[in-house]
């Protein structure tokens, strides 16, 4: 369906998805984008309020977030339903960088927030170009998994403070009770009750309302969109409320005034130390945001066979928040709610996205004094409701009975995401599975073998009934040869021959090695050197192509005391019948290695 | 032979291997030690003083640090011919570390030297007793024979100074050289003289006397003696000529009085900045030391059919170290060459070990006056031209014919410590032969297979003649599913099959995949689910026995819309039968995963 997936000479439509598909937009697609967008947009409005209110920003940031980032993601983004903007775990991993930076820089708190959204955007752009996309890859399921539970549980305890009406900091759960508990006496009532209302009736509209709207005959479709709705709700009847009743007198905290506008044209603060300070935030604000935005655009395309490339969304996402950057916003990326909305109301091209935005500015320019009452609480409240259901039980649950291993990585993450911040928290988990990975690693599987009665095949020799030969040992090497497990296999080969005094030979079976590397060569040197001054020959068996290529290129094989083997089968019986005749001996004049 | 091997209830002997070996000695084997001992001994007397001298410490610390930590080693270690003591790589890395140090911090050099060996002692028990030797695998052979040629030619330079009579210091070779050149107009003629004639001299000596000893009939093995013996015999002579021309009067520089005395007790600073400090250079050079002397032991122990453990090994160079901490050493490692003396001398337990300590002993109670008139440009020149050889040129070349890759590791980590230091350079070579490693495994290599006509074997589709079928794709899997390959997989899969609109069914061959972890599980959930939207049944075959034991602890088999087929063969054969058959499509009715 698509024409831009060719990789031969350079395809400027590659880099510029809507130059492909732009060229094919019709009046059907573009009156199905259009209802998407109008969707989209009225549930976008509570929702980019509430994250500005969540990163510490104040609420016209959120609208200026959702407006030319999406403008941007639909030209260079390769998904059709992706809806990009501010989501709730990157608005809190910017709440935490810009809390920590601005308390020892002279950097005011929006001029951060445009700094980190650049830098996110250049480090996507610089990964997009350079194809380092593969990174994201380096974050287990279980970690990501974890550090969202744990990202939702630190949200919902950040927003309490204003559905209780009180003033609370800090960037840990720990942090974050203490402070709560010290101003808890400092509850505003009607505040709470706003907030509490909004909270009870939000879970309601999500778990109660959808059953009593199927019941009373409303369409399925319908149904979800007016479940989707209920932010909307909620926003305009607190609003209403707060105004009739004057609550602002009584100390429920509102949004106030927010300016007309269409987003501004701002420059980030790029003085060395605060891009400094900000890189590692940056960092991983742009793989977490990928590793969520790729995720949805690939569940969504695949449901219309539609492409989607990495690289390129890297770029796509890089670009939106560069806008992001110019136009007063903060980090962004593809959400996961808002996307789904946009597919399941029929978006059919990246178009419905700028249509988003284009309702999005008018809200900007047009509806902003009517939130002049909105309450905070009820921000907070959405926001509340939202991150509960990132909070995923269901893989601890799942990790606990299939590896303990796996559940130790998203254990682990909570923990240290609660406890140390959700930098901290993210980095030690990505870093502890990938030490557990390189550890299994530092061991590969070998297996003995021995030939299976009747057949050319060869079996483990622990599972299977199997002919050996105690003049011949066979060992079935289930990895590639790496530095890193070089010596475990040197340590194995040494420890089973050394007190065998009745073997002769060993075969190494490669056929599961699809490379061998200069450390493992040299160990194989030395395995081969050592066994030759205990009198066995070491043989090769079923080589692939490449490694042998790159083997004839030292002079390892010169120095193998045994053969190279096209089969395993050949090489067994050829040794058995070279033990046999007492074939050729190892003598002193057999040729060795220098060692080192 | 030996009887400390088997790992069953708690066995002391395995922990202290002289209570196994202690038990057996005989006079013959004593006779045999105690001859090594006297040739080890010789020789380590100008090669302690030399190490220390290159530590920066005064030339005792280097007879110190060969007495006790020589006993401990062969008390504790398993090797029966590794001699340990202070080495040159580790004593330049002690130099690096104790120079910056003392720099910024209140601690003299000395006690600096005793901290660092002290903490180098309980990182390698401590690495022993939990049994992380394995840490050591990480530091690839490029990577270490990178880091030692540059560790050469770093002693070298260092070294210029005393053979030109001059100050000058510096860590990197910039510094070094920046530093020679300054001083070089101080240069001081004599000890130029006698240094460069003593480097001559060494060098004809290792290159030039063995032929003609040989020439005029001297036994290899006295010839070979005679050749190690060098040093001693540059020792003497230019200690007697400095003596009798009375040469420290017109600069050259002396070693001086050195203390009558067995070693001392000794306390290292324990301060918590000096230990904080020191952490990461003693960590380096724990592993360092304990790859070199493993390196040794191994080899010499294949020799003669002798196990090396090598989690013991690393409680004997933990024990030698804290007890070069507490006798007024420093770090202490295996060496290669008094090893291999030690060895062709005809060492037969750790006893020639403990012989040796009582020989040196004796030389630092009665024999440092000797020493008084020895210039330190002698023991440079012995240092000079024991650190050429460290200087490994064929792995140089070797790397370049064999692996583009593995010489660029080589030399970056030559470029690297020559120009940032040591413990950068080291670091650095090690970080990124991990991180390139790391990169591979992201990608694991999958191959489309088909049939082999009249077997049922299955090979690449690329490489043979096979048979295949549009409706059935075969994917072989030669790796291991973890996190980091997992998405490369669900990317390759869907963009083989979202085009392919004759495909109707997809195997993987799992014949190589030793384990799927929890997040390459839901990979193969989540690749179950798109092919299953696109009306595409997902099989697995050859599944291994624990890789099926812990899928059937999930859902995954519950939701897959193939089968799990014992071979290949029968899964090909099977579902090429049921799409002639027109067999069961999927339906809107196939249980469907749940995407998250």
């Amino acid at each position: 369906m698509r024409g831009s997936g060719k990789k031969t000479g350079f395809d400027l439509a590659r880099y510029v998805p809507v130059l492909d598909w732009g060229r094919r937009y019709t009046w059907s697609a573009a009156g199905n984008d259009l209802v998407a967008a109008v969707i989209v947009t009225i549930m976008l409005i509570p929702q980019s309020l509430a994250y500005a209110l969540l990163a510490g920003l104040p609420p016209e940031a959120g609208l200026y977030a959702s407006i030319v980032p999406i403008i941007l993601y639909s030209l260079f983004g390769t998904s059709r339903a992706l809806a990009v903007g501010p989501v709730a775990v990157v608005s809190l991993m910017t709440a935490a960088a810009i809390g920590t930076v601005t308390q020892t820089m002279e950097v005011g708190y929006a001029a951060a927030a445009l700094t980190l959204a650049g830098l996110s955007g250049a480090i996507l752009l610089a990964m997009g170009l350079l194809r380092l996309g593969f990174v994201a890859n380096f974050l287990s399921h279980p970690v990501i998994s974890g550090f969202i539970t744990a990202s939702g549980l630190l949200i919902a305890a950040s927003q309490l403070r204003h559905v209780l009406g009180i003033s609370a900091e800090g960037h840990t759960l720990v942090e974050l009770v203490m402070s709560l508990g010290a101003h808890l006496g400092e509850t505003n009532l009607a505040t709470l009750l706003i907030g509490a209302g909004a909270i009870v009736f939000l879970f309601w509209v999500r778990l109660g309302l959808r059953p009593v709207l199927e019941r009373i005959g409303v369409p399925p479709r319908l149904a979800s969109f007016m479940v989707k709705a209920g932010p909307v709700l909620v926003v305009a009847v607190t609003t209403a409320l707060v105004w009739r009743q004057g609550l602002d007198a009584v100390g429920v905290d509102i949004v106030g005034a927010v300016p007309q506008s269409l987003p501004p044209l701002t420059f980030p603060d790029l003085s060395l130390d605060v891009v400094a300070a900000l890189f590692v935030p940056a960092l991983l604000i742009s793989v977490i945001g990928f590793v969520e935005s790729i995720s949805v655009a690939q569940t969504l395309g695949a449901k219309k066979r539609q492409k989607i490339d990495p690289d390129q969304e890297l770029i796509g996402l890089g670009a939106a928040n560069v806008g992001a950057s110019l136009t007063g916003g903060f980090p962004v990326t593809g959400g996961f709610s808002r996307s789904v909305v946009n597919f399941d109301a029929g978006a059919e091209t990246p178009a419905a996205g700028a249509f988003t935005a284009v309702g999005l500015a008018i809200a900007a320019l047009f509806l902003t004094p009517l939130i002049y009452f909105l309450p905070k609480a009820t921000l907070a409240a959405t926001i509340i409701v939202a991150v509960l259901s990132l909070v995923d039980v269901k893989t601890l649950r799942h990790s606990w009975a299939y590896s303990k291993r796996d559940f130790g990585a998203v254990a682990v993450t909570i923990v240290l995401t609660l406890l140390l911040g959700v930098e901290i928290g993210v980095m030690a988990g990505a870093l502890l599975s990938i030490l557990l990975f390189l550890y299994d690693t530092s061991r590969p599987h070998v297996a003995e073998v021995g030939l299976v009665p009747g057949t050319e095949h060869f079996r483990n020799i622990l599972r299977h009934s199997v002919v050996t030969d105690p003049r011949v040992l066979t060992l079935r090497i289930d990895q590639s040869l790496y530095f890193a497990n070089a010596r475990f296999l040197e340590d194995y080969i040494t420890d089973r021959v050394i007190d065998d005094e009745a073997l002769r030979h060993v075969i190494l079976m490669c056929s599961a090695v699809n490379a061998i590397d200069l450390s493992a060569l040299d160990t194989l040197d030395r395995i081969n050197a050592r066994l030759s001054e205990l009198g066995i020959t070491l043989s090769l068996s079923e080589v692939k192509g490449p490694v042998m290529d790159r083997l004839q290129r030292g002079k390892f094989l010169d120095r193998l005391t045994g053969e190279v083997y096209l089969s395993q089968f050949v090489a067994f019986s050829a040794l058995r019948a070279l033990s046999e005749e007492g074939g050729p001996e190892i003598t002193e004049d057999t040729p060795r290695l220098k060692l080192v």
